[in-house]
């Protein structure tokens, strides 16, 4: 499956690396929902990082509970296919990573008296967390709200491309503006899911099967 | 239908006197939605003058936002019953609400440099996305999750009565209670809910009609 800007090739190279350590995990009777928390917890520590203005170990930390997001569903595959509960709390917490490390960089732009990264941390918290309820509510209604140019995927290689080149080349201005772009292009997905709702639902009105 | 902490006198109360201006934004041509989108905007404005340190305007244009929230319901039954996209644009408008007045709790927590309300408030933004999330989503998934000890209703009453004593006392440690309150029984919903999804998706795969 594509993924937006994600490339697919870096996609499929870093689900074959993770292969044999999912295997691994299984062999050792570690579970993909345990995976998928630890996950949270690294990403929650790494977002933490970013707060207290710690770019490069915020990256550091930020790769691995992303590597660890991309590994508990490869271990659900390998444990047989995965659980319903697994698909749900896997995107519940997904929320919760998202939620951290935006929640991070409000914090980081509240304590440097930047205004510009504070608002566009907080807006894009909010846009992206509607932009995944809006697909979860009109699937709730019996329609689907999956298009969009900015798939969680490509919010987050944004988001540590901007952490790991202000980290590296300490270019500051760099980090807010990959969360000024994430929050742009959440608030356009939101409005491209919204309307397409609007004509699903419209549709199924005139269809007479409301 | 009961809303928790809510008492039900004071939400029938407002539901008979809103009805004749309910009547007469419908005979003006006045749709439901124009009045869901128009209290968003209101609640938005109440949400900056918070923000801004403002706490009775911020009250007084708070509870205009919450009332055209009542209002738009009763407009969809005057007008026949409310269309399948209007429940979906409520559903999502209220989100938008919740959230920018969390967002101008927060910069107003971090304007004073308070991190109590600052983290209060958004502990609270993420919390209750994730009640309304997790209910989105397992309803996507075919089974429920309305439980929980703090809907909406109570969330905005006990926000709006700490703004309202700051504002009219001037006891400022109530607002940030009211934000931490907010936040903790958030957090338990989100968990009386995950657990109930977990205990729903278990017995259906027990069933067998996974």
């Amino acid at each position: 499956m594509s993924h937006g800007l994600m490339p697919n090739v870096v996609a499929e190279g870093t689900r074959l690396t993770l292969a044999p350590v999912a295997r691994g995990l299984h062999r050792f009777g570690i579970s993909a929902n345990a995976v998928t928390v630890v996950g949270v917890l690294v990403t929650v520590a790494g977002s933490a990082l970013l707060g207290a203005a710690r770019p490069l170990p915020a990256l550091v930390v930020l790769l691995a509970g992303a590597l660890a997001d991309t590994l508990d569903g490869q271990l659900a595959k390998v444990s047989g296919g995965g659980t319903r509960f697994g698909a749900f709390l896997d995107s519940t917490l997904d929320r919760v990573s998202d939620a951290a490390l935006a929640a991070g960089a409000a914090a980081l732009g509240a304590s440097l008296g930047d205004p510009v990264l504070f608002w566009a941390a907080l807006g894009g918290l909010v846009a992206s967390f509607l932009v995944s309820y809006v697909r979860a509510k009109a699937e709730s209604m019996g329609t689907t709200a999956t298009v969009g140019l900015m798939p969680r995927e490509a919010r987050l290689t944004i988001l540590l491309i901007g952490i790991g080149v202000w980290g590296v080349f300490e270019v500051y201005p760099l980090v807010v503006a990959a969360f000024a772009a994430v929050a742009l292009l959440s608030v356009i997905t939101l409005f491209q899911r919204i309307a397409f709702v609007a004509r699903e639902l419209n549709n199924r009105n005139k269809e007479g099967i409301r």
